[in-house]
């Protein structure tokens, strides 16, 4: 991880835990894939205090089954990178782990939980959690505790709420079959002023790093789609006067405006797919363009949503932290 | 543009025709400001043929009225960058035209011109449409005509739905208000293989072009959203055997997978919000915090959508040319 | 030119005036290519002061005369770009002014003079001169008078030195020849702790932007080649004591350790070779491979160091003014 | 290491070769450190052959005595980055090994060796070797053997000036001094057209990533600094014509114009300073501003410059890959 300012000072414990909330393993909703996922710092920190220099760390995979593939050398799963990156590369590592894999994210919690380190000092907190599994929503109006996200297995901010959504995700596996969902993220205390015009906007470089997390399909900042429908004497967040004072009581441009923020919150909703890995049978193609039938064994999620809490979380805080150090700069 | 390969021959008058279609003032739909919005190259290409050095060139602004914009110079527009703008520069220049408006996207749709042209070349086709205006939408299942999208003010592929969608524009301009709505984007004949992992996926520079332009406010790939509330058999796009061959009937995932182009068509939509200057009053702050009306005059757009399909189509061009040039470095 | 923070307030006269320093025509040193370089700034300053966006500007080219290069147009010049430029793009604009000249510079000096604006605002002072033409060397122990530059036709700063070297230069023009010769550039008032360890070493940055100058074949910091043959004891800038208080009166560095500046001057030089352009006929290559006299007739400057002298302050002061932004996020 | 192409099939032993040879320890001529520097390879090849993802790899430091810099603690080195690393982070890690150690390099031979092996490909040869220590320099009508250069402690292509210049260096270290010399380097077999115009020249290419090797002081094209003396009558590298038939037989230029490779040799030099840390008392500066006596104990090189040689290559083949890569975009 490159450019942390130095005098930083780091909680190594907060770094392994925000991993250990990405690693498998650890409900009856993930796979039981066991990921010991344990970091070792290499360089960048001293006693604890960021150098200014690259922060080296790496990850072992100790739990890798690499035999568990061998039947897919030669297919083309569904839904999978696998004939894209072929095609691409002439060559694949058609191992679990590889580069496609979204083992890869184990690093950008590393970044993000060095990140979010970075936006308290300037006071930012960010939050993201579970809106949406299959068909089970927060509603709009619904009483939302941040501090009860990583105290449920789906991850979300309402008890009742991550009580149906885990049944939900539950009756999928037993289906042999995988769901999708949506993340909501939120930034808070982020001052106005942060973001880059034209090509480094704010939520240019949100949606960038949300939709290059795997398995991500959508994203959108505040009213998002729905702003499609709206007019503009609706949807402008205009300040109304409450007791004489201004007030803005709506959030329809979820924080941002020319794609710099504006002191609202940020908030932003990623779509996730269904995990594409089935054990339901499907057919695949092989590398000889032959139809096969293809029933995956291996140890996979029956939803990636729960797990891709802290990845949200992460990409956020690492997109927010390059954007409060580049606005360093917008002023002699 | 930096970047374009030197050997490329330029139709140049089909640059001028892409600009002159995001240019306002050509239907009734627009704002009638009429820019006129000559392209003049000033380098990178001898006799129609890039030279493979940058190609300049210049847009001059014809119809500014600064003068229009005297009484909003110390006025926060609701919805728009003006304080943000101010926040993060301590300046602003408040006169129309400057670096916040969407008058930037003239030159952007000059450099998707010539990545359109340079696209063609490798037979790839780059469309957008719209799809939605307000609660007007192309249904899943209709007709569409590629060849349409030019020939009707809001830029629809069905001519149907083209002029109810303009009933709505114009029925919204009448009460002095806005709407908003999406853009499709489609890519054919992109080959297998094009994106780059990890952080330069297909979707993620897409959506951050996309989420670039003016007034977006959210992106999606395939089924996108929608995604969330599937499952994954229901999702995979795998093939059916049909009369004993493999077929890929349908594009959940909206022609990538793992970043990477699939072979199928890239199938992406873009959701704008209703344009924030109303005719309509509004509450707005000023520069001390008081809350004051503002009825802005000047000459405004009613719904950016059929000016931005260009712009869509543009950043799609840009995003994609990359893409293949950097592809070339992926095998020795 | 992108990234100059908002809020500083800039002579433009200083700007053009710059820019003039570097234009030919102006001495009998020079070719009598009368460019007149006027400097159109078409974005980015208000009223005088940085608006925090790119500045744009535009300097046409009134004295092209493409004819004069008819001659050339299947004929490899030795010494000049004209052979590598056709093999690397295929094509090539053989007319003078192209992308291969030094014409190019003159949009340098435009960003150098804002760049030493933004410098004098810190403080920092960048000045370069020519301290070798041909065998004329300005000696270590001459008096220097840097306010002298530009009083004089070859940009020294000993006026007896000037004399000698201006009369080197009439006499290889009048030989038809050409000479080369050495600029030296030096930083006062930096403070330590400016450029980025690894990568962005000061010297590596400066070495860099000098070399990218046309006509440079060498660059060299504080005692440079010289160090070479030097001892540890007697290299090492290290302090002696003087009335009791250590002094440190060296400068074999050149102001920099671990490509990190450490509060002395900022010192080196930059070799410029011969003018590949002569009047003297000489054997060339043709398109076909074949040998043919050569004759240059056109109007070339017979040195270029003294034009040089501009263009080594601006990338300096380019050099300078990233290295002290980016410092800015060097600590939390 | 980013950006190698998928498909380059490795000689893993030639890295850990080239790695041994920047490695202390082998020779009377270097630091008896005793450093493994074992290469363990990560990620980005599969058998041999690179995947076209990152190629990770680690190489531990075995033989760290940070308790021999505990006595620098508070001293700031004269030659050495101590200060200005300090003055510029707030925070230093004093210890050897850190960030602003030359052990950093090994890395860069790392990458360097795979960079040689994918030029290899193309045919191209990289080949560096030491031309000056101290006083003693080989001639320029010397005979040079490339394929001694690793067969003597000095790494020249001599065996007379090798004894010559070894000599020279023990004379120096018995001395308790250290001395300074300069690394010829040449590209063979590279074709023309390779080199960015404007900013990403190869001599500014190559110039950056020599300046950025620890020590260095100076860098120089082809005749360099002595083209500054040079005629452009004499400078000029025109073909003559030998038995009817057109000859090049000099190399001023080095090898290129215009930035971009013409074909010919690339031949530059690379000036090294002796190394700062001696054995002789020194006086240097404590964080109180205190003059102190200085005698560094440790275990220091007396001469960098036969070790210097593969970081010389390492990163003239660094630079030349990227730039073979990016020639694959000049042309459509």
């Amino acid at each position: 991880m490159d450019g942390c300012p130095a005098g930083l000072k780091l909680d190594l414990d907060a770094i392994q835990k925000m991993v250990d909330r990405r690693r498998p393993g650890q409900s009856p909703l993930t796979t039981d894939r066991k990921e010991t996922d344990r970091v070792e710092i290499l360089s960048g920190i001293l006693d604890g205090v960021t150098l200014g220099t690259p922060i080296g760390f790496i990850i072992r995979n100790k739990d890798q089954k690499p035999a568990d593939y061998d039947a897919l050398k030669n297919i083309y799963r569904p839904g999978h990178a696998d004939f894209t990156w072929e095609t691409k590369y002439g060559i694949r590592d058609h191992r679990g782990g590889g580069r496609a894999s979204a083992r890869e994210t184990a690093c950008r919690v590393v970044g993000g939980a060095i990140a979010m380190q970075f936006l308290k000092h300037f006071g930012v907190e960010v939050n993201a959690w579970t809106s949406t599994i299959g068909p089970v929503s927060l509603p709009e109006d619904t009483d939302l505790d941040y501090d009860l996200i990583y105290s449920n297995d789906v991850r979300t901010c309402n008890l009742k709420f991550a009580e149906s959504m885990s049944r939900h995700i539950l009756t999928v596996r037993e289906a042999g079959d995988s769901c999708g969902g949506i993340v909501t993220g939120m930034v808070r205390n982020l001052p106005a002023g942060i973001g880059e015009p034209v090509f480094g906007k704010l939520p240019a470089l949100l949606a960038k790093a949300m939709m290059g997390i795997h398995a991500t399909k959508g994203f959108e900042m505040g009213s998002g789609f729905k702003s499609a429908a709206m007019r503009g004497s609706e949807h402008n967040d205009a300040p109304a006067i409450l007791d004489g004072k201004p007030v803005v009581s709506t959030n329809h441009a979820g924080g941002t405006h020319g794609g710099i923020s504006n002191g609202q919150d940020i908030l932003f909703k990623v779509a996730f797919k269904p995990v594409s890995s089935i054990a339901i049978p499907q057919t695949a193609l092989d590398k000889d363009g032959n139809a096969v039938e293809l029933k995956i064994e291996g140890r996979h999620d029956p939803c990636v949503v729960p797990r891709a809490v802290p990845i949200v979380e992460s990409m956020t805080a690492l997109v927010l932290a390059d954007l409060i150090l580049m606005n360093k700069l917008s002023r002699i």
